[in-house]
């Protein structure tokens, strides 16, 4: 079967054959409910006992922090409409660059009565400290910044960010979904800085799609997006996916044992595909800010992003184009644009997003095959222009 | 291994082989989100339009009419919240014996401005007419009756309910997970009868947790739980969970197909199994009107359920006592209250619910040590009072 090589790791990572390994009892003879009170649920509930111990020791909080969903957009929501549920209508401010789980429930939240402001970032997609001071003294209620944006993979000073916001009193939430695994994440320290909840997904770090976690400080109140049986404190109802949640816990365990080695191997495999791409005149996004070390985000000048993915596509690289995570979306990325690149360049934007398993040698046979395939598409521009 | 006999099918079913088989490919090589326009993701939504089918085709739909969730409590919240968010606050309507995942978003309308009444219940557990019509008087705009009853497995007249109603206009739900995989649902004709919209779950039919559908009329505006990406028409954001969807739509297909023979079997192994409880002195709930066929829910006088429960569990036999989908609850089932059963034998009550792997020779062994453990429950009763 033909292959292709996979370098879109920020839209979903491949399952770790170790952890589907720790899955597959659960989804053959440990089978129970783990509401139920005999040994099937008791062997479930301990399995989402630790599962939540393994999550929450990843990223340095205490279990009882840990809320699990379906995943990170439910996470996002929980918190964004959650917390806005138990306060008075005030303002809500989220970064110009979230993924569209925080940014639709925060427009959301205008139906019953909040406002909403978007926090400017700079041209290298952190977010801006006037604008953000600004913002501060309008005194929100919900502030949410991401902590790696998953397109740029630029990463955010939120504890800087939530030290600011202090006087604000609001609730400061980050998504972590894209930085989960691939940085250090230590939820008491962000809480110390005043970081209230932190999202993380488990199907960006070789994990299971379908688990998630809101990891919220007790202080935050929350009325569950999802009632009924009361399950996770009552926060998230619904009979526990199991093995998605122990998938989740071993992934979340496996992500911070072999960060530091997967550190230096996506640098090495970054800095040869930039010094390549730089070569070929591509323009990088971000790259001056600090980004998560798997994420290479570039456009050539008068290059579609599209028709270049398709055909890398068709060549054996599965790359994304702009924002990967939405549906059919012909708009040129909202990240981008907030950064200020021109819609025509940002139209040009690709991503590459590295994991464990690329090589260098794919990295090479990328470039080689890019360099091909845009002389091609200038030639085929040239002639029709 | 010591394996018991799971006779809590109700809670969840395990994960039939055929379908984990289906999975494992989406659980490893075809790892793509089905959002990316590369041929990992066009594998991921190739996988999900065909496993909407399957389901579709199973329940009667039109797969645009499938709206995949993370289950039914999900589903059901969607539904109920998600339609009163589109409508002006007005009178919801759910029957006493629904599960908490109706029951408290219904509930929680009441904080915008619903008003809520709950549909009285025969002592066979059937939604009382009388009562149902002196509603439909007072034109509630939502209305949702389950179609069969976790604990007592009644199934409801939802047709001639969903007729009954229409005088209201209101939107008609009917929380299906139950029934999917144990009666016939034909959506098309509840549809045409009056029924907006329909709940159902993979892992009550041999599917895997993590994946439901809300199967719902296109003419219902609902305004989404979790937004985001805008997957599934926008109703319902997050990366696609594409092996637990793929495992639904083959759950579903298994689960039709097998239909006539799982039914016959449960008649022969229920029918064994009531006759010797009848012997034993129990009281059956909800014998008197129609029920799933796999479900037998009974007491014994002076016999508390938990401690049987925890008894046949030590005794090799998983069942469960009073509402088995809820944490730890001291409260009898709301259900046989609402039925007009004491307080005193509701707290007696022990849910066998059967499933396609059950035998003849484990109903009679679970007789025989059930004869035993009220024996020895009766003495231990007689001796300390």
């Amino acid at each position: 079967m033909f292959a292709p090589v996979y370098f879109d790791h920020n839209a979903t990572t491949p399952l770790d054959a170790r952890v589907l390994e720790g899955m597959l009892p659960y989804l053959t003879t440990q089978h129970g409910n783990a509401s139920s009170r005999h040994e099937y649920g008791r062997a479930a509930r301990r399995a989402i006992d630790e599962a939540r111990q393994r999550v929450a020791h990843a990223v340095g909080a205490h279990p009882t922090e840990v809320v699990f969903t379906s995943g990170g957009t439910e996470a996002n929501n929980l918190f964004i409409k959650g917390a806005a549920a138990c306060l008075s209508p005030g303002l809500v401010a989220v970064s110009a660059i979230e993924h569209p789980c925080v940014r639709e429930p925060a427009k959301a939240l205008r139906r019953v009565g909040w406002r909403l402001r978007e926090l400017a970032v700079d041209a290298d997609c952190r977010v801006a400290s006037a604008d953000f001071h600004e913002v501060v003294n309008e005194r929100p209620s919900l502030v949410s910044v991401m902590l790696a944006n998953n397109e740029t993979g630029v990463v955010q000073d939120v504890v800087a960010l939530a030290q600011a916001a202090a006087p604000a009193r609001a609730w400061f939430h980050t998504d972590a979904v894209q930085a989960f695994g691939r940085l250090t994440l230590d939820f008491r320290k962000l809480n110390a800085a005043g970081v209230h909840a932190l999202t993380i997904s488990a199907h960006k770090l070789g994990g299971p799609k379908g688990a998630g976690a809101l990891v919220v400080d007790k202080r935050v109140e929350l009325l569950p997006l999802i009632a009924g049986g009361g399950h996770e404190r009552g926060l998230r109802s619904g009979t526990e996916n199991v093995p998605a949640i122990v998938g989740f816990g071993l992934a979340a365990e496996l992500g911070v044992a072999d960060l530091d080695a997967r550190t230096r191997h996506f640098a090495a495999l970054r800095g040869e595909l930039e010094a390549g791409l730089l070569q070929q005149g591509a323009t990088l996004f971000g790259a001056g800010a600090e980004r998560l070390p798997n994420t290479c985000y570039f456009a050539v000048a008068g290059i579609d992003g599209e028709t270049l993915v398709g055909r890398l596509d068709r060549a054996g690289f599965a790359v994304a184009a702009g924002a990967a995570c939405s549906s059919a979306n012909p708009e040129p990325s909202h990240v981008l644009l907030a950064m200020g690149v021109p819609s025509s360049l940002a139209r040009g934007a690709v991503r590459v997003s590295l994991g464990a398993d690329n090589t260098v040698a794919q990295v090479r046979d990328f470039l080689s095959v890019l360099d091909t395939t845009i002389l091609q598409l200038k030639g085929m521009t040239a002639l029709t222009s």
